[in-house]
């Protein structure tokens, strides 16, 4: 029998840079969240979910200790940490672009050194020390790690001799005319649970019913609803030229020899499909947006 | 016959805290306002139409005189002043929220006014002086009212003993360590006619379908579009298990034993049902936004 | 046989009042374009394409020499550079309404000139001196035209007898108390094409494939979907009284005696239509919105 | 003998666009108020100050009544209210400019009303309703009066025939095509007092050290230092000439012949008397800002 | 005899890039300039004088035809236009910086072009198209001029070998990876009048009387006044070693042994100045800041 | 001989909340410093120094290191990290007010700690693990201490038992319901050097003219000076009343019988003294802003 205090799932949710992407995926799944002034505490209009805000770099610590059931943070932070959790889902969003960000060891672009070898006996700076701690002895490698408060990357060359930092898609990093020497990690936000919480039926269920909300309204956001009317006879021609159309919902119009086609794809594709749909014949074309999609 | 001088109605839309979900309602409506610097005549793509930004607490007045035909404006302060109008239809949007607002009888967490009862003889300020005479004389209650010029909440203890406000959600007298004592009236904007204007038969067709779009638009704000596809024999279940789906259009795919289900339901409702469907089998689930709904 | 550097449209589109429509426009077609700090040469999700951005004045004649393949640019300004260049599309979007742009003769409200013929020995200020010289020349009128560098509608009457200005509505021109004597032009954005890149097959294409997805999406702006059910011996009425209702997509609905209707109409006539609809007797009518409309 | 409770002056100052000239007012008279995000008690760096801010049109009203012991607000404001209070000094500051604010009674410029007589029956709208019932009493004339709630400027002539604003250069309503008829009352900020606060020793001294100061600071915004040597037998010449440069501090230079002159001076005269000055041979001409200026 | 129209000066001002610092330094000078929402003809308190807002390109124009009798633009577009006019007052301020900014010939760092002999028969951007043509006659060489609407530096080398452009301080060239070639011209802000204007006994004594204020605020901004006391015997070794101590005012101290010491510096000299000061026994330093520095 | 390279001095300064007064506080010594998009390496007027901007926390462990000859950096960083540097000066600024920034020990209003001794076995979250380390150790108490990535104040009670945060006025904390247990340290911000540089005799007495020239424009913040006539016979009465009013520089003034009074003061105590100057009939009173205060 599940009393009041066991039907409440706490969870961590990441401040910062993966603060408005997260609030926005929740919003879009179904969740208002209502950040107050003191923001460690917002509101959600489900009584079964309480939230924190915290710093993505320490979610996974928290939910290591059972202070809180889950949370959502990058899978960089919680390798960092060492949290000892379990993964309810991968959530592949991120601050800007939908590419993961990934941890780089990078140097200046005129600097002598171009393997993780020749890092021997130099000074790294980064604010992942775990994270450079581990690659450095995976590849027998010593060398002074001290831990960067900020702004990594201008410190090359002049106050250490490689940094290790993250990027998207680093351009920011060609900018700083920085290059990249080999990647340590590559990361993304996943929605992780104690191990308490995950044993714990209710919970459990809350967490996996929450997770494919979240990533039904994921999905949705690089899906398009497409609709279209084709001569009969194209049908097979369409099929078989168009495979990423997979699986339409074919309806035949009245009047005859013609059907209603109607289909979930990719946006990335429509503007290859679209004119190769004109070209054999099709009308009334049209792409319609779309809230959720879960298969 | 109506000549073209009948042919125009004159409404009166709110300044203020009101004016951009107005104005946002209007447009989901199918209604273009544009505001010019000079704001109190915006122009609009409806040549029939002709708009009169004005403070919510004077469109109720306006209506009454006549010089308005119609107007929207908040429960409130058609009550305030006593105006002698028709009412269109209601229109529960507000502010910031979906909460009706409220007036209501706020004192210091502290102080011993533990009722109306205990106002005799006191002194309250408020911006509703006619609401609140009406409601203290229901009361049997004398003190003494006085308006205020705003910032009402932060005159109790000290100037006033009691205030008269319109709250939302309270989250903020509870950040000023208020407590409510009772509530006056909840409120939430009106469309409402002047008596004139509601006898003639051009302008109450006219006020009709602009209070059937608008309710249109409200009503999709809440409610979205849900397909899926479910194997035949579990159709049954789905509609004893889940009657918020409320008359699906279900069509019988080609190649049997599959049926798709399209529905319309609150958004609200959503993420309890998802997790329902997938568990009865449903497959290709999708969400999709809408911009009016008329039953 | 096409090699690699034969397979790439160097485009040109326009800084400035269009640049935000225009990014808005390329990312509802399903292209994604990042502008940069130094935003001539913003990154494109296409490898096909290279964009440059210009001002509008000079794109035409980049086209012409060559430099571009082609570009977007209003056909005010390619009629000004007289450029020689094909055009590929219309695309009539503009900076704020939708509403084409209008090249104007322009006088102080009181001023005596009413006529072209007026202007004889006068002086003009404008930014489009060619226009403007063409314009006298086909009146047979001589007068003196200077460059403005801007805010030309200031200088009527004291530096100038008349300016040639660019509008959209006329207000600012009216809230200035100035009149408009003639019209010299209209203008929207066109797609051009250098002659050149019009006879390479490959290019030719590339561009055609942009024009239909650009002008699927332009379309789509003003238009919306509306499904409704409806009492079938109410189908011939409607069909009859609502024409707009443009060649619907109707399906049987199980149980006998109703249809449901589905169709795309221009969101402008929605307004008219919906109390039409609910007059005749039909029921759940939704509205939603697109992304595309191709016909 | 007076104890802690006695030696405690609480004054109120006004809310909304008085706010920040009177903030910077005190500033420059040497008060640091720090406004905290729940603005009503500003805390301030003299212990013997409790500030209050409420809007000006309240200000009176509690000083009258003693919850205040004294406060800054428009003499406008205290008239409307008919507030008993004494005045400890006029502090001729205002919004924007060094003008005194003013009400007047507006008309479209195209109106018949000519003069007060011609208000005879019609509607006047405006904030002061006690202002402009005293202001029809005087001249006999009759006509309905209501509050308006704001924008006063855009209801002549469609729904009231007249109102009563304020302004500082008129230039508003110019441009809103209005009319003034006359002027009801000047108005400027004014430091009062209650009738018991003026009648205690301590209080009134720090009142009065405070409106010193205050008004030390007011005067120092619209003067300037100025310093210049001079030819000996110039001096008279220049005394006799610029009698602005009123009792000018006087010293002789080492080497002789020249004299060194210090004198504080209006601003606006600055521009006159410097070419005068360089004109009479003054060499070393320098002006510099003042903070306070106490006579 | 002059009248009352006649004793008018109607001045330029520039619009853009220059409008603010501009407006700063009549405030300064002590002319405060209100500009109004239609900015071309702000007010300004001396009833003397009619300022037109115009763009620096067309300021000479309009004052060399006599349409305004004075004006503040650059020397550049002076010289772009041919302007005859004559200059009453060089005014070296800046948008940023205190420099002059330079219209240089720029081409891409690692671009051939060398000197100007070597762009014989390429193709150049610029705004100023007379300067440009102007240097390439001296320097008898042929080649492209083409107008440039903006962004001219993104230009090169793409659609054109080199351009004209303007620049302060070089370094948004060089992050553009540009190298300047050579230096057009330098320019910076002249007064100029018009030859009728000049001419006149009024404007022109009305002309100098502001040159002499707008240069004294112009002086004001880069120097300080500077007080100290130094043991007498202390005097000659100040004077000898601080030579920018131009003529101070010396003055003897009551008590015998020191003397006070004035004068104004250059504020960029102030922070050798001090250090050596003190070494020398100097006390009681203080640096305050000036308005006006008329010599 | 000292050859170009050890004419250069390296200094970092600190980004973040200090980096506006930092850099306010060099403008007001002399230096203008412009910091440029990649704000690593801001140029400075003054080719003897070069700049890099760093983190606080990083600056004195780069200048221990000899990265950096010198730096500014809080009092408590250079503890934190048991920097081993030699103090050039105190330079008493802050973020905001005027007042120390301290290092406290937190605890929730009604946690049952009250004293360092009841943290024995607790868990305490704080940005400087170093300063809480030593603290602890001082007073004999054992407790987990865990690094803090920022909003600490918001993790008591829940996620841990007290904290160790920065505070300046302590109004966030009771706004948060905190309650300060004890202050570790008082910090501001110091001018340090590395050991080598300030055994370097030309960076040495760089870095000791720079601290003149700081704290010369630190002190004339809160100074002001004050001029004034005095009857001269009151001038004993005077020096006797107001013992602030220090070392005044008295000079007679032609006429006889008044003396005239110059001094610096600070601007704290010029609201006392202008009402007693005042009372002792003093006249011409004025206060005037200083740049620079060098005793």
């Amino acid at each position: 029998m599940s009393d009041k205090s066991t039907q409440l799932l706490r969870i961590g949710l990441p401040k910062g840079s993966l603060q408005e992407p997260t609030m926005d995926l929740f919003n879009r799944a179904g969740y208002n969240i209502i950040a107050h002034s003191r923001s460690y505490r917002p509101s959600v209009d489900d009584k079964e979910l309480e939230i924190r805000l915290l710093r993505a770099q320490e979610i996974g610590r928290y939910v290591d200790l059972g202070f809180l059931d889950c949370g959502i943070t990058g899978r960089d932070w919680i390798a960092e940490n060492g949290a000892d959790v379990e993964v309810v889902a991968d959530l592949r969003y991120s601050k800007a672009t939908s590419l993961p960000t990934r941890w780089v060891l990078v140097v200046p672009e005129d600097s002598p050194i171009k393997t993780v070898q020749d890092l021997q006996g130099k000074r790294i700076a980064t604010e992942a020390m775990g994270l450079t701690k581990t690659y450095l002895e995976k590849h027998g490698v010593q060398a002074d790690i001290e831990f960067s408060w900020g702004a990594t990357e201008v410190k090359v060359p002049e106050l250490v001799d490689a940094i290790v930092d993250i990027t998207e898609t680093g351009s920011s990093l060609r900018a700083n005319k920085l290059r990249i020497v080999d990647t340590l990690m590559e990361s993304y936000p996943q929605f992780v649970s104690s191990k308490a919480a995950y044993l714990d039926p209710w919970k459990r269920k809350k967490m996996e019913r929450l997770a494919l909300l979240l990533n039904g309204a994921l999905e949705a956001r690089y899906k398009v609803g497409l609709k279209l009317n084709l001569p009969e006879h194209k049908l097979e021609a369409m099929l078989h030229q168009l495979p990423s159309l997979r699986r339409p919902t074919i309806s035949h119009l009245a009047g005859g020899g013609w059907v209603a086609v109607e289909t979930i794809i990719d946006e990335s594709v429509v503007r290859e499909i679209i004119p190769e749909l004109k070209a054999l014949g099709a009308e009334g074309i049209i792409e319609y947006p779309l809230n959720k999609v879960v298969h």
